[in-house]
């Protein structure tokens, strides 16, 4: 029956964050702390994240500056900051975050056909619906607008944002010297009119190379599944075990399916936070010494706006106290439902709780060997858990570059990644790999 | 007494835009035409103006595809692009075109913020507030709000943007690692509360090297030049000849002073045209090849824009046919005073108006030899017309070419304008030379 069909292939995106996504990583001695507003850093970062082949850096974002005593949030804007890394890369895609609920369609799709024509077409969009009633307050609203609000809005914002971009033709520039610069049969208003926005159209940017950047998501709520079923190309996920990561995966494919999408076009990325090192031991060490380095007061006020209640008072040697169901919590569900995981799952004390969320909040974390790392991660493609994975990176720069240098040849040596970028497009990158599906074992 | 006072010197902004600012420069025999959407191209203008040791790079922006026939208008949004070039050279100041009509301040506060991180301090914005009713139907309007109305949210919009951008105190960020990140005492919200915009603060981007980004502004009418007095550090003017430069000039600075503020802290730039060359004739060899490659319909369409009526059917050798006196006109003012200027002084014919603003639609023009161009500029400085001049090349890249080759050597040798960057900022690149103020001839 010919060669055996080459296995299915991992994706990777690289989020970064900060100095690392663990909470005490700016305090460790070295950490870049004093680089959070140099461009050069996130570019050194996008450029390693470029020798391992990623198919994209990936920016979050937030409308608010939240608590700086606890550590660097934000400091540069992140269109204006993947502009600059667009040109210090070739080939790495770009995901940029935007917000819906804050953005106006017209502004946000044509920042990001500039973006992606600046960056010869690798951006990506991951939409959100935002969190913080201290957001809505920096855009004129004194609270967040009710949930189911924000994603049908959300859902306009990407109906009005996709007929932006797709109202100029490939070919409407026609550039005749002696005659016509655009042909206006090629150059289409939008009409647009919801119950969110208003948007005449056409865009002022010509079609990008990609037409329209790859759309990312990342809600785990009722609505987050049914908007990333209907329009995502990409799926940001939290799971914090393999079976969480199944039941996901699993739910969200057959939501694609019912949505009458191929769900081999939808990558599902899980977070996930690495520690590697040459022995286990090492990897360890490297998680403790950056747990041991996070005042409680954090971690509790952290726990605190996942659970949105004070936990300021906890007892840290105690179980965790009892904690709603998920049906009645009312903020971010996926964080929520992870942490309902780990009480289950592992009946932890406050403090080993605090543990289990130091680095990126609950997201899977693999630690040791780059063997026994990619042991893990090929479990989780195999067994439906994941397309590929969001990584965090919880000590910048090291933990990506230990990825990079020492995961990343292990997954190529199984045949697991891509072993040279076959495309241009971050389009082009997020389909190599995913022709010939593995079968589970 | 000592040595006699150094010459006041002059202010330099390169605007770039499109094929350059002629309205058949696109459609010239080796024109950058194809290379619209390519951000190289627009890098490589800004390392000729950083060359030329310009103060600054400037972009305007506009909010609808406009007229894409008749020539390329927008490609790349300015934002994006910036932080792009901002990478691509080190000491030339960037400026981006900002409308407060449809920006609101916690986007364009935060961006503009984060472009003067990436650029080391080198960002300036031109507030502006639009002018087609097009624009509106992008952002959810039916039209543009009235004149008044916009200014007065202008005025908000700087209000709001200045609160954000001064809500982080220079030592705020402590990074002390086994203690806070930042101070909380050195961070404030805003609670700016006006008729326009609510934004709570603070910014969530620490203070940028210049603290804020220059401010720049264009209005010609009374509103535009009360919000230039009151607020502008650079001004972008439209003036055909020197008489109207001076007229705008006094009137600007004596509002200025009357604000309270000190006219040598605001540069106001005409706009200027060159066409220059080793000899005069072959100056305007260019001039006349790149009139006489713009198609008469496209010329009438433009005039139609700049005087707010239907001018297809004016018949070309007539005399131009009488205009609305200034004070009946709605439209933009400083485009349409220059265009009565021209006819009260000139009487021309429909033909030769559009040959005056076949580039850049009635700013100065100076055609001739790099030291018929630098005696002209010299007039402009010397008899209160000019503190510099916001260079518009008609044809890109040639004519800014010619100007840093052939026009600045010749200013620098009358020590008219620097030999070096002294600053690093764009606000030191404006106070360069403004100290000892040269007495008129």
């Amino acid at each position: 029956m010919g060669a055996p069909a080459a296995p299915r292939q991992l994706h990777l995106n690289a989020f970064v964050h900060g100095c690392g996504h663990h909470g005490a990583a700016w305090r460790l001695p070295g950490s870049p702390v004093a680089e959070m507003g140099d461009i050069r850093y996130y570019e050194r970062l996008a450029q390693t994240a470029e020798q391992g082949l990623f198919d994209a850096v990936f920016f979050a974002d937030g409308q608010c500056a939240g608590d700086p005593v606890s550590g660097p949030l934000w400091h540069l804007e992140p269109l204006t900051m993947l502009a600059a890394i667009a040109r210090a890369t070739a080939r790495i895609g770009l995901v940029c975050t935007v917000s819906s609920t804050f953005y106006e369609p017209f502004h946000a799709a044509r920042m990001l056909a500039s973006l992606d024509h600046i960056s010869g077409g690798r951006m990506g969009v991951n939409v959100v619906t935002s969190m913080f009633d201290a957001e809505a307050r920096n855009h004129g609203m004194p609270a967040l607008p009710p949930h189911a609000q924000r994603y049908a809005r959300a859902a306009e914002f990407i109906e009005a944002a996709r007929g932006l971009w797709n109202s100029w033709d490939d070919g409407a520039i026609l550039a005749d010297r002696s005659g016509r610069y655009a042909d206006p049969a090629g150059i289409r208003p939008v009409h647009h009119e919801g119950a969110h926005f208003s948007v005449a159209g056409p865009l002022n940017v010509p079609r990008s190379p990609q037409g329209s950047p790859v759309l990312f998501q990342a809600g785990a709520s009722e609505p987050g599944r049914e908007l990333a079923a209907k329009y995502a190309e990409g799926i940001y996920a939290v799971a914090y075990d393999l079976p969480s990561a199944q039941a996901y995966y699993s739910d969200v494919k057959a939501r694609v399916v019912k949505a009458g999408r191929d769900p081999d076009e939808v990558a599902i990325m899980p977070g996930l936070v690495t520690y590697v090192a040459a022995t286990e031991r090492e990897a360890r060490a490297k998680q403790a010494e950056a747990d041991a380095a996070l005042p409680v007061e954090t971690s509790l006020a952290q726990l605190g706006r996942f659970v949105q209640r004070d936990c300021s008072g906890w007892d840290l040697d105690a179980p965790v106290p009892e904690l709603v169901p998920a049906s009645n919590f009312m903020g971010p569900a996926g964080r929520y439902a992870t942490i309902l995981r780990i009480v289950e799952s592992e009946r932890p004390t406050v403090r080993q709780l605090l543990g289990r969320l130091a680095a990126g909040g609950g997201h899977a974390t693999m630690v040791g060997t780059p063997e026994q790392v990619a042991d893990e991660m090929q479990r989780w493609l195999d067994h439906g858990g994941a397309d590929g994975f969001n990584l965090m990176p919880p000590l910048l720069p090291d933990s990506l570059k230990d990825f990079v240098e020492l995961v990343v040849p292990v997954l190529q040596r199984r045949g697991l990644f891509r072993t040279k970028y076959r495309g241009r497009t971050l389009r082009e990158h997020l389909a190599q790999g995913r022709g010939e599906v593995r079968r589970a074992a």
